[in-house]
């Protein structure tokens, strides 16, 4: 496999998947303005390094919710996995483990929370509250059983967001393929109707208290945008929260999530962890995070196309482009350590 | 028809339409560097969305002129609709008034007053002062009597824009085909010597009271795009005003009518109602307006485009695509109901 | 002739002039950024119309230092008119008196002092100041006979600026066809060549009083882009000044000469008059200009062009179509004179 | 050669050069921001002229470490320049000395120390400190010897920049290859991995001092870009400092050099010369970096190009038309010397 950056693994992808698969991952909400912008806020952004600091030897391992993650980027949450590839979730799952990274598991994933359980390596898992809430009761307790670390609450998608290359196309998916879920047999699906049929509307923070019920686990919550809600996320309890616009699928027109990120994190005021997802596209976007607040980041599309361009594999070496050009920028910026990422080095 | 988006749309009417009657719907002045700010104003904009807060349901409707409009939606007024569609206006004003919102005929139309006051609805009638004053008060008392409910004054066009696809192509009408008119048989008009033949370019503020005098109904003033004019609609007595440039067809390098509203709600001050049009062709462009102070916002080319693509049906659709886009946008900006739009949530 | 707007005039010389001809009109200096910036800086601009003011009535004639001119435009000196047409610059000269605007001839016209004299009209005269000061003070004095009535010394062109058209190509004049000019026999020579043999480059404030003297005749400075030299100018005793970076072919990426007219117009502070060159193409263009605080505007390129595609009538046709877009500009602007376009009418 | 700018001589080098070695003189790292930034962040300043200044001299000689240049432009030291051209870098230290311009010699160059020396002119030596210090230690003690005047210490290459077209490429050298290396066969070798094996990771300000020991030559740190960097630089004993993100080669997303400029400028407080490499490829944006306070600039690409086009004519070629653009922009700027170039000038 060629490849030298990620998104080389996204040629790949698109020549190795069905168009309407291909297009489930790639498109974004309404214009697709978000899913440009996550991408140009980070391009626009200007690094400042410094030099002559010893970089001989350049340490990204950090701790995040207390335990140790190899560098400060996971896998983010993503439905379906097996339409890029036969294995599915538990192939990316297992190129984690063994990079040391975390794999956050969609509720909406074709591989089931114990499958992916048994690939090792830190794991969480992600959750839609349904509108039925021993479904999502059950769900919780299984990923606790499975050894899975935290639960990430995802909180912006009331309704699916208005994607117009699924409403133009025929992606549907036949609702048995969802690992773990049982829902009546419906006939293919739409993604908007397995949601319109599964997800809570009326969910608040009022709720909150009762998804932290479910488990011991800490609960990161997904899919905030504002100051505000940062501020309530952690006093309803969050252990870390994900500033994220679901990559761009949702509301379309939400600023660029590193955007939104210093605002986040300056309310947020160190109670809480902040995790970052959408655009992360290069070691420099992590950096650049990290500089401006953020304890990690999540990438989403890059990996899901790594896995439909080499399964395991494929993912194992998008990990390890991004490990070694968050290497080479931190070395470059002069930051021998996660820590000496300082806000001064972003412009 | 396989439509999404209201842009859809154009692509049909440009493969139905005569080439000039096209390019008439289409055009606008000069450079239509206006034509195209409309729309990218409201694309710089930025949205930030609240998240659990219930969206269980989402309540679209208002209180237009102290009425009911089951979204705030209107169709703005727009000369000669049978160039689009045989049935013309009376198509259009019927998909709006099974829709619950306002359809505002322009004086230029192909159908009469009466023929389209038979559709029913919401009806709203636009208004030139003409050289003639008998011709307009004719008009308004033929449209109090069809059981419009305002009389909307367009005040941008004294003189016709410097549209250039029409000077350069051989657009014009019959004065016969314009439904409210009666003129002298002239030949083929361009719309600029129907407009030069008509309009009172004399009018000012000291006229606005005749314009009152005319019938009981309640007074919208269409063209304003500055917060001192405003202020003098106000005093002036308009019950509303639409903050407009003509959709770029008359003063072209006029801000985009969204970049105009703040200024203009700040200025009126609760006084009456804003309203605005240009360059709306998103239900997030809806929310945009609402939240930057506008009480509703009207939309002219999509829906034209939509008449010309399908007639009734066509326009009966593009209210749907419109309505569903801003039920969407509402729920992902976690508000409920169209109060809950606030400024807070736009950059 | 379809033209409806300047810029159609360029299509038709391109296909009309010999290649190296067209591009010294058309070129300019270096990267040839301020040449499109002083056309990119208009169009930034944004419009603010006022409503409800009589237009019945459009009043565009104006005073240019103390004499009419039926509207704020002239037309600008550039060299050698008969590489557009066999008339040159006798035929752009009837054209501008006919319509009751400026001309200003160039030292380095095809056709002479005299010639474009029995034009009639309202002529000014463009001087550089040669090495050998007798020819400068012959040809002002033989301007002054001629009925000129004003004397226009260009300050930015000490040195001919890097033009890559000229230096890339053939383009050369035999010095005889300069037709104000006699020099030696040289074959044909460049613009720099020329400028370079002529240009006293040691020139500077100090001569304005020299320059003064050879006359009774006003004196305008062309080719001001500071407030400074603004000053500097009016205390030398100029009674105007062109705002003007001799149209991006001198210094590029100096600003646009628009961008530079509000400091100059505050630094003179109506002790001279305020002229601009440079990126008028439009009604819109002149409606700005005058806005910001000009009492005229020049055209060059555009009426070279239409003088290349259809001699005095062409000339003609430019300014009908300039004078036309004016006047609906300045309808739709609500300001029914030069006096009524005021600055809050621009952003 | 048919050259008028510099920009032509890429041209001619990408039709003579191998691919892979063209690619490793154009190329920059990862995405390329920085090596688009850094030209058009020059573009984006605007020159503000005067005019009326005698011009009729130009100076554009200037002092640099206490001796006389012809003018204030230098060439960057660069790899391999037998890529370009067989005499490599010998013809180009040629043309610089034949110029009165400042060569600056790479550590990595394909001819020795002694054959460039042996070109006389104004020589500086680049240093990069190996891990194994008595290699540095020699190579500056041959520049001594051999009449360099000045070391010039890069500081932003501890690792090699993430450059895609060479990790995609085949580009590699034989060490033997490298003039003044002596170093292990290896077989061919790319860059990153020559540097790997070499240079000294662990490099800190306190080795700074070393580096002066080794000779009596002034010392001038390059790879500056932050004003904190610059004052440390100062504290150390430079005598002069590149601004200077090696050609957008190594961290992409730096801010351009110019942009870095002024803060440095500040900050050294006329403590050190300042230079700058990056972008530069006009006289105008010489003057602009000495208008900004860079005492002389440095061009990289642009004689590499010209010596792949031509040879030791060739380079002489583009300095000539440098010298002969900075002499037009000062003459059309009103500055008849450098030191006439001020800060007013540059918006």
């Amino acid at each position: 496999m060629d490849v030298v950056r990620l998104e080389d693994f996204e040629v790949l992808a698109r020549a190795q998947m069905d168009g309407p698969a291909f297009d489930y991952y790639a498109g974004g909400a309404a214009d697709e303005l978000t899913l440009g912008e996550n991408i140009a806020a980070f391009q626009r952004r200007r690094l400042r390094p410094r030099v002559l600091v010893d970089v001989s030897s350049v340490a990204i391992n950090t701790q995040i919710l207390g335990k140790l993650a190899s560098f400060p980027v996971g896998l983010a949450p993503a439905a379906l996995q097996r339409l890029a590839h036969d294995q599915g979730e538990v192939a990316a799952a297992r190129a984690a483990a063994d990079a040391g990274i975390i794999y956050a598991l969609s509720t909406l994933s074709s591989c089931s929370v114990e499958e992916v359980g048994a690939a090792g390596g830190r794991l969480w898992f992600q959750l839609y509250v349904h509108k039925d809430r021993s479904v999502s009761r059950d769900l919780v307790q299984r990923a606790e059983a499975a050894g899975y670390e935290a639960i990430v609450l995802t909180v912006d998608l009331p309704v699916t967001g208005y994607r117009e290359r699924e409403l133009r196309g025929t992606f549907a998916v036949d609702p048995a393929d969802y690992g773990n879920l049982r829902m009546p047999s419906m006939g293919d699906a739409t993604l908007a109707g397995v949601v319109a049929f599964l997800n809570d509307q009326s969910l608040t923070w009022n709720d909150i208290a009762w998804v932290r019920s479910l488990s011991s686990l800490p609960l990161v919550i997904k899919g905030i945008m504002r100051g505000d809600d940062a501020r309530l996320a952690v006093e309803h309890g969050a252990a870390g929260l994900v500033v994220s616009n679901h990559g761009g699928r949702q509301l379309d027109r939400t600023q660029a999530s590193i955007d939104a990120l210093e605002e986040i994190v300056a309310s947020v005021d160190g109670a809480a962890e902040v995790y970052l997802d959408g655009g992360v596209r290069r070691g420099a976007d992590v950096a650049i995070a990290i500089a401006l607040g953020a304890t990690a980041v999540f990438v989403g599309r890059p990996y899901l196309y790594a896995l439909a361009a080499g399964g395991e594999e494929g993912v194992r070496k998008a990990i390890d482009i991004l490990r070694a050009e968050l290497l080479v920028t931190m070395a470059l910026l002069g930051a021998p350590a996660i820590g000496a990422l300082t806000r001064d080095m972003v412009i």
